[in-house]
């Protein structure tokens, strides 16, 4: 048997799997749960690229930012111009550090997510984005439990992705999907700015 | 001292800190290079969030896809419609399982690296996104060196990401940034389909 035969043979066997799993597959008839964590580059612009393949299927997004705040970022200015596809609510004031104050902190991060708890129970969304609510997890911001139970209670249509680093453990056991995106190298380590189109 | 107080001592100790991070941070003069790798989802859809943000700054973006083919995916049809911007090519063949040919699968890598090398050296571009191109070198369609001096070659204008689990240890070494995704817990793992929108 040739090379090129075993590679044929080989690939044959490897189809035959990947077909069988694809036949098996079920649809869940319901939107999945996604957790995006770790602290490395890429947990909440995976979720920007999954809302790029909803709107590419003409699909409804919603976004609600927990802690980024007033700055401009090439994101935002981005889905601005796509506001009949994607509801987009800035609702932070910044990074901890910046508002040093823990109460407007916690009341930022509820009203984040009564506005996030509205958009996932109305049905009108395909995919809703939270993003860094993980941060406001971390720190007791929000409480875990009552979180899990608006996420139980959303639209049957609706996925939801979380970002942050830290997600809590009872997130993750509830998610369907946990990514976590690990620093293995950091420019910003190199002492390298944040670059605008590439960090923000 | 009361709590309050002890979070806002801490909070501006933590924002001086950060601040003489940033000013110390050095502007590197030249496009970086990014690779997103590992066995978790979130590779190519954060580098279609990095195009997104690059976008938002009426940047220019150009993407060469070495592996997928001719199915629609979301993120196409999404980018299909910024043509003056961003500049697709998907130059795949399919899984190599669906090929089953290896001189066929060398010979689209081959020519979507030729397409991808003008693209960085042509000073077009502010960010390119190589998607995949680490399963190529992964199964040397491609020779990492070769890769490695044509991203040193290209324009000091454009940044690179390149994705694909398995990235080479040499590309790793030579890049600005390395993230890597890991699956922590998968839907497909729980037998539940790919889903429109969320993974195409």
């Amino acid at each position: 048997m040739t090379t090129e035969q075993t590679h044929s043979d080989r690939m044959k066997a490897l189809q035959a799997e990947q077909q069988k799993k694809t036949s098996e597959a079920r649809d869940p008839g319901r939107g999945l749960v996604l957790v995006h964590t770790g602290n490395g580059k890429g947990k909440s612009s995976s979720a920007f690229g999954v809302i790029i393949r909803a709107l590419g299927w003409k699909q409804t997004v919603g976004v609600v930012q927990f802690i980024k705040g007033k700055w401009i970022t090439g994101e935002k200015q981005f889905f601005m111009s796509f506001k009949d596809q994607v509801d987009w609510h800035t609702m932070g004031e910044g990074f901890t550090w910046d508002t040093q104050d823990k109460d407007r902190d916690i009341a930022a991060a509820e009203a984040a997510f009564a506005r996030a708890a509205d958009m996932m129970q109305s049905g009108a969304y395909d995919l809703i984005v939270l993003d860094e609510i993980n941060i406001a997890l971390r720190y007791d911001y929000l409480d875990v439990a009552a979180v899990i139970e608006t996420l139980k209670g959303r639209s049957t249509r609706t996925s939801v992705i979380l970002t942050g680093r830290d997600a809590k453990p009872e997130l993750c056991e509830y998610a369907d999907l946990v990514s976590e995106m690990t620093e293995v190298k950091h420019p910003f380590k190199a002492g390298i700015k944040a670059q605008r189109g590439i960090d923000f």
